[in-house]
């Protein structure tokens, strides 16, 4: 019973950052489509407080002395889903066009960065390779910050974690390089 | 005054976002150190917002057909505020002591992560090296996240940082290597 509402809380903390992270990413560079990402994923952050509020109410009527375990959990829900409706309210000035003022200039940012959505085709050659044989982002420069496969999403993929066709493959990296790993992902380009 | 502003904004934004990643793990770890500079962070957040308002009062009365790109700037402003809000009251269920009663084990994660603060003596090996120079992540595997130099923080440093003398390092790293680096920021072990 813990352990699932464990894994739910890992989630919603892994979704709730990565929402952040997303949020501020789609103003400064202007983009909707990683808004729109932003407001999907808010979609996800409610399911998962009504599965952990259910689970929690379970474990309390189970286990009454373990009432500060659960004070704890409600407040990290409850801190997470502060996170995740500022993150969309950030994603929703983009969606509305607000954006399109530039609110901060790219020149003043390091270097001109960019993110990326692409989905890998069947054909494309990432498909049943795992990072760390290929190398992606020391080759291309476009690190690969998370995975939407189906409704589920890896966080932070690591050396281990094996492309499938049909995964979108989220990446941020130099805007010269954005254009190299969508071509990549799509199967348009088959030399890495 | 536009690019005044926009420098607070991107300090409101990284230190919003540090502020997230510092107050989970803070949880996640239970380490109230951690969890006592989510709260420190939070005072700059307040100081920054005092100033941001300043700043879009001055400008909007310089420039009146601004006001779209003043409304963004107040929105985002407030959106990091509440991220920061949702931070500090992670953060403080830590600082009750209410962690103690893990809602996460830490069994359930890939590995045993830690997170570290250490402030570099004089006479530490690290002092008027760049990152790039000595490849502290590669080496000890933990990765330096932020620096604290006096009260200003350098998020995410990068390979031409310089470390000096003074610098509060916050690593994240295996557990196993924590002590290991503690002892090279403080001038204990000598050989990197």
């Amino acid at each position: 019973m813990m352990s699932k509402i464990e894994a739910m809380l890992l989630e919603l903390k892994d979704t709730s950052e990565f929402m952040v992270d997303l949020a501020y990413s789609s103003l400064l560079y202007n983009n909707t489509e990683i808004a729109e990402e932003v407001i999907f994923l808010e979609g996800r952050m409610d399911e998962l407080g009504a599965d952990i509020h259910e689970a929690i109410v379970d474990f309390g009527k189970e286990k009454p002395d373990e009432i500060t375990k659960i004070s704890v959990i409600i407040r990290l829900q409850m801190a997470a889903e502060e996170i995740a409706n500022a993150a969309a309210s950030i994603a929703d000035v983009v969606l509305r066009g607000l954006g399109e003022h530039p609110v901060i200039q790219m020149s003043i940012q390091e270097s001109e960065v960019t993110i990326e959505k692409a989905t890998v085709s069947d054909d494309s050659i990432l498909v049943g390779k795992k990072f760390g044989d290929i190398r992606l982002g020391s080759i291309s420069g476009m690190y690969v910050i998370a995975i939407k496969r189906g409704n589920q999403y890896i966080y932070g993929p690591n050396k281990y974690t094996e492309i499938k066709a049909g995964d979108v493959l989220i990446a941020r990296g130099p805007e010269e390089s954005a254009d190299y790993f969508i071509d990549i992902a799509t199967g348009a380009e088959k030399e890495l």
